[in-house]
């Protein structure tokens, strides 16, 4: 039996999905999760922006003893996604604790560029 | 009615506006702020150098339920704004909890580098 | 005699080995982890998937006093390696305090990229 | 009067200053600091190697309310420096509370890479 890790809420101030890609890489952002304990962990995730109200409802699953990598323009709720090119926040809530890293990879002039934090938590266990 | 998240103050070491840019992407940071609550986030920003007496008293906003990715060129106290190639810090105080990350795109050389981190917080709610 | 620093538990959930090179600089990742104290730093790292169980049992040692940038291309465990090109997540258990920061260097395409990241602790002393 | 924030003490694992350059802008680090009291922050670094005791007794000065980006090339302790192209970690200790953060630019390849990351506190104020 594995043991759950880190906390239930997390934080990305600053999310954008790059519009443009070149080279062999495309352009993505990845929500990075892991799930340490035996339990799924069921993610509910809420996309806010700079000038409309928040994108609520964004349902994702993580196995236990499984990590997962989220694509952030696959994320819908109720058909709507992110739009590309649009700077947003994320939060991410978890029945069960996790740990949240994200990254992104531009490529929108050719050789790609590289960043990541890991997102902010609000408890830690 | 929403949750307002994170910390009241929080705090940028690397500062730096890159002088140059080139191809389509312009030089430029973001001071990405998430005010997941409902009332507005009233910010007051101070800005250090390495060699004269602190920029105070730079006044932005960020409504509720709503990101704002602040272009830190434009940022200014009566006329006075953060001048380009020059090393800085940043602190960045709110009147309601707010989560902050700072980000650098830097094209100064062909193809752009990216650089990110989540600011340092003094408390955390 | 020196003192131990940090936490005895890191995460980090964006692990990804870059399959492909270019140019004088191999991609790679590397855990860096720094033990201050005078005792040996005995670790155990798990390896979390998205798609099978964890890879568990990996074993490595960081002398009092010392740091060791572990590159994760050699981390086995029983003959079994991380594979290149697949999202993985990653647990550092120490006998010690330590401190684990994670990079990646990518030059999959000509030009390099970096990201890094502080891993995430559970404890902190 | 302005108010000392952050901690006295700060680690950074992942250290390593390029030993080649490309392009107009030439490969460093920055140990990036904030001192946002009245006070002089005294700062003693402590440098680890893979294969060798630490370099200890690196001093440094960050006078009140300024913050310095210091070149980790020009760090030294009795005539010793950093070699460049070797993996090392750096532990900051300041007589008063400060922030740190820690960024690295890499032109080894023409056009140039960024990382940073906050640097691991060991207390908050």
């Amino acid at each position: 039996m594995s043991q759950a890790l880190g906390s239930r809420s997390w934080i990305i101030p600053d999310g954008y999905i790059p519009p443009l890609s070149s080279g062999s890489l495309e352009s993505h952002e990845s929500i990075c999760v892991l799930n340490a304990g035996d339990e799924p962990a069921e993610l509910e995730l809420t996309v806010y922006f700079e000038d409309r109200e928040p994108l609520a409802g964004i349902v994702e699953t993580v196995p236990g003893r499984r990590t997962r990598h989220i694509r952030t323009a696959g994320l819908a709720s109720g058909g709507e996604r992110i739009p590309a090119g649009v700077p947003y926040a994320v939060t991410v809530a978890s029945s069960v604790p996790v740990v949240v890293q994200y990254s992104r990879l531009d490529s929108t002039q050719p050789e790609l560029a590289l960043m990541s934090v890991m997102a902010h938590p609000l408890e830690r266990s």
